[in-house]
């Protein structure tokens, strides 16, 4: 499967499509444009961001912001709190644990 | 971290780089040209593969051929018996269990 071919039809902001899974992970892809996500963690999971095009703003508790741009990989462990935002679209694929919820645990 | 740049400095073939981990999975770069890994699986783990540059064939016991291309995202399901080669250099991503070893069970 190609990755961008994933987010065909896929309309809506925030909201992750299952493309696949390997092992206990759920692969997703998501469409972000704007800031809807609260800051939030998850508990005992990790996240791992790929962004497939545009680019991506990570904020995470006591640390730096981190601009993510297409082809940058980016893993926030579990228990930080961030959130993600963009001021134009841009398309990420997710790897996180099939457990993991959405917006795990809010501030 | 830019996927691309995690390639620098890779010189051998069929040498997996471990570059990062999410939740209990290792992300790994690796460089590939000729064949030299023999047809193997990896009896309770999935693998994904992620074409970063270049074209892979992926060869799947009673599957068709996979010809992979930047961009193509595939996951060889746990059990099966499979062998990757290219015949120009190719990247690769790798996510997969902490637990599996490079070429598995061979066949």
């Amino acid at each position: 499967m190609n990755l961008k071919d994933a987010f065909l039809g896929l309309d809506n902001y925030f909201s992750p499509r299952i493309i696949g899974e390997v092992n206990d992970q759920y692969i997703k892809v998501v469409k972000i444009k704007g800031q809807e996500v609260p800051w939030h963690h998850h508990e005992h999971e990790d996240e791992l961001f790929y962004v497939v095009k545009g680019t991506l703003l990570m904020e995470i508790e006591d640390q730096p912001d981190q601009l993510l741009k297409k082809g940058d990989l980016f893993v926030v462990k579990k228990g930080k709190n961030h959130r993600v935002s963009s001021k134009r679209e841009c398309l990420i694929m997710l790897i996180e644990s099939k457990t993991t919820e959405h917006t795990g645990k809010l501030n």
